[in-house]
């Protein structure tokens, strides 16, 4: 990565504060933690070139043995890579850890809020899997590689798209390995390095890492107070001549914002008039929450992602996008540079259950709305200085911390046993520090102590809590 | 893709020769179908700009209709990208095709030569799947996602290597996709644009697609008559100072091959002495036919690749990467911007499998002894004249047709009902014409009569085929 932009000694030393006073054993580690929170939060921009380790060392006043320990650390990490003769530079963060805070492995005692992605209904799920493995059998005869998806679930969900209102055919239908998948194949199939893409800001994290991966460059179009902002929209559009336009119209992530069909139809016309490929991400539209069922864009003009992972369970790792046959046969053909084809068996899985998708749903949206009650309700108790939002559907409040603390809770949580998602990690250039995501996707008693463990977090950094209850240590 | 590369409408018209006897019923169709053949076998290479309608249509005497619905058929195929001023050139194909030839679905009547991938050991996969299912119950209430792969599965693969001659720990272990996903990881991860891949001359054609992705070169290092070539390897990786050296060094494909210990501890100094990485992909190294078991590279300093899909099915999509672990969490952290993370029922069924690596890959090399064995017989009875070569281990034999006439044989087969890999698939610019890849990863029965369609196809091409037998017609 060549890289222009640089932090020079005394101001990598203004920012990086009192770095000393933190409760890690050796020197190096608290430099080391601190820098990787500036990173974390965008204090210190990804792509940006380091001091040399002598220069630093010279700025603080410390040995150029822990400099060299520091960076050697966040090499290793994943935060800062080197090469001779080029210097050291920020670099994109571990997969957890860039998208949504700590890494929460599945067998940690961390409290994960860092990802919005909801428990399994557990016994559609174990059925499902059950009948998939009666279907392999048939499968286990041939080599396996089908890098467009099964028949039948390219069938599943041609159905459930016209099930909801928009004829499909199984030839627009290419299966993935999620929704992020299909749009990561996207970017591969129709875009070339320098292209730009406009995306929501703030937006879904992954998407922002995939836009910068593939050599684009993300432009930002920032929302009006209740939404998307149709005027700006078109504006960014228009100067930015982007390849792609990247939207999530339902519950957007983190924002929870809803799109009117109105609001569709004019964004379908912007991007077409500027010679866009519009993306929108229906990750979550099967969860609304209030209101009605939501109607998806059937143009064969649009891209649109889905994906079993909310509807059902983020352990399946299948999901599609819908497109004109010809888009689909040109996006399939970006995948063998890739990945070669998404697995058989989870494939008949998601086709026993796309089908099913209403029930499943309705009996999730009943789990959402009263987790979704009951985290508003626990934050009101504990932490009333922070303003949620009112999403109507998908998995998680945007919350307004009233202050620019959202990194700094975000480390505190981490010591608190709670993996969250800093603002920053939604938006470019270390912005939405003001706010926190926090997704109600957890059974009630884990968002109870997430909730506790929070107010332990926040009070730490001298926040405002109120102190009539007991907070619970973390254990 | 910006290109420089040109073929102009006079040498294009040479190429085209005779398009217009084909049996296709349109004259678009016709010029399409022959375009797609030389995009297919390399002749008119990749990222190479091709002229524009008026000019071909002027060259070939046509109309620039025809020639307008020729290309715009090639680009809904995948085979050619147009914008506005900069013109139209040759892109990477399908799926299926780019890698493997036509692309075969798994419902088809075509006999599928083209992918060297076995059918699954049913019994073994079927109680697997069941097993895993069992297992997935306690995953059900977490969200699912486990970017590294789950402890459990990255045990067992540890432990595999460990039984192998190569002591190592679940840290070392990063759990992908298959090995292929695993080397598109480390390209993100390690390389920028314009950093240049040693490869193997011939390889594995996803692999040169994938580095081609990544925006990096591909620099082909040729074989000797017997295999590696180490002066030849050595200087090309002098010359070309690669960031990444990706190599098979058991049972290479396609040449199956095989590299001595002596010779991997060479390739590893001389990689070691360029600075660059050596990627070792050993997909099929436990497929041994011939001598005895093969002992990984343990060394820290090199990214091996494994996968579930040779050992046992290519509809499993599991597979890894083994470096040190910091490297692990350095790789693990690129595939947040592709995928997030392998489905959990999948990690569940390969953390069943690979501890009965042994087992099952004992009646998987019988297997596949016999068909080798089964495969050449029928070879040298119905295509004496073509010269299979002799594999130690592996899926496939390369096989040396005696003339250069690959591609034509695999369109030829295609009509047929075969699907093959043509030798310039897995070369730069158009090599290897006089070869074709042949797995014998089929049924007997299968076997026979895919060779009977390749005599037959053979023969539509004037090949020389003996006579003492009545060929089967295609259905």
């Amino acid at each position: 990565m060549n890289t222009d932009r640089r932090v020079n000694g005394p101001h990598l030393v203004r920012l990086l504060g009192d770095w000393r006073t933190g409760p890690l054993p050796t020197a190096y580690a608290g430099l080391a933690s601190r820098l990787r929170l500036l990173i974390l939060d965008g204090r210190v921009p990804l792509h940006t070139r380091v001091p040399a380790e002598r220069e630093l060392a010279d700025a603080l006043g410390v040995s150029r043995t822990t400099v060299a320990a520091a960076y050697e650390r966040l090499r290793e990490d994943g935060f800062l890579r080197s090469r001779r003769g080029a210097g050291t530079w920020t670099h994109l963060p571990p997969a957890g850890v860039s998208a949504a805070g700590p890494v929460a492995t599945l067998d940690d005692d961390l409290i994960d809020l860092a990802h919005a992605a909801a428990p399994a209904p557990a016994e559609w799920l174990h059925a499902a899997a059950e009948n998939a493995v009666t279907q392999l059998t048939r499968f286990l005869p041939t080599h396996g590689y089908d890098p467009l998806g099964l028949a039948v679930l390219r069938g599943a969900i041609a159905d459930r798209y016209t099930a909801r209102g928009v004829p499909t055919t199984p030839d627009q239908i290419l299966v993935t390995g999620g929704a992020h998948h299909a749009f990561t194949l996207t970017l591969r199939a129709l875009c070339t390095p320098g292209d730009r893409v406009v995306v929501e800001h703030p937006t879904y994290p992954n998407a922002l890492e995939a836009v910068r991966w593939a050599g684009c460059r993300p432009v930002p179009a920032p929302f009006g107070p209740d939404g998307w902002d149709l005027e700006m929209l078109a504006a960014t559009i228009r100067h930015a001549a982007p390849r792609l336009v990247y939207l999530v119209p339902d519950f957007q992530n983190p924002t929870g914002f809803y799109m009117s069909a109105a609001d569709r139809a004019t964004v379908v016309e912007l991007a077409s008039r500027a010679g866009a490929t519009l993306v929108f991400d229906e990750t979550v539209a099967e969860l609304w929450l209030d209101g009605a069922a939501v109607t998806p864009v059937g143009l064969d003009s649009v891209v649109t992602t889905g994906s079993t992972s909310k509807a059902f369970w983020g352990g399946m790792r299948v999901g599609w996008l819908r497109a004109s046959a010809a888009m689909v046969r040109r996006l399939g053909a970006a995948r063998a540079s890739m990945d070669l084809a998404s697995p058989i068996l989870e494939q008949l899985m998601a086709a026993e259950l796309v089908p099913k998708t209403a029930e499943v749903t309705t009996a999730r949206r009943s789990w959402l709305r009263a987790s979704r009650s009951r985290l508003r309700e626990r934050l009101a108790l504990r932490l009333p200085s922070w303003t949620p939002n009112a999403p109507a559907g998908g998995l998680a409040f945007w919350v307004d911390l009233g202050a620019p603390v959202s990194s700094a809770l975000t480390i505190s949580a981490e010591r608190h046993g709670v993996a969250l998602a800093a603002g920053p990690r939604f938006g470019l250039d270390g912005a939405f520090e003001r706010y926190v995501r926090l997704p109600y996707t957890l059974e009630p008693p884990e968002l109870d102590q997430a909730v506790d463990r929070l107010a332990a977090a926040y009070l730490a950094l001298g926040g405002d809590v109120p102190d009539e209850l007991p907070l619970r240590g973390v254990t």
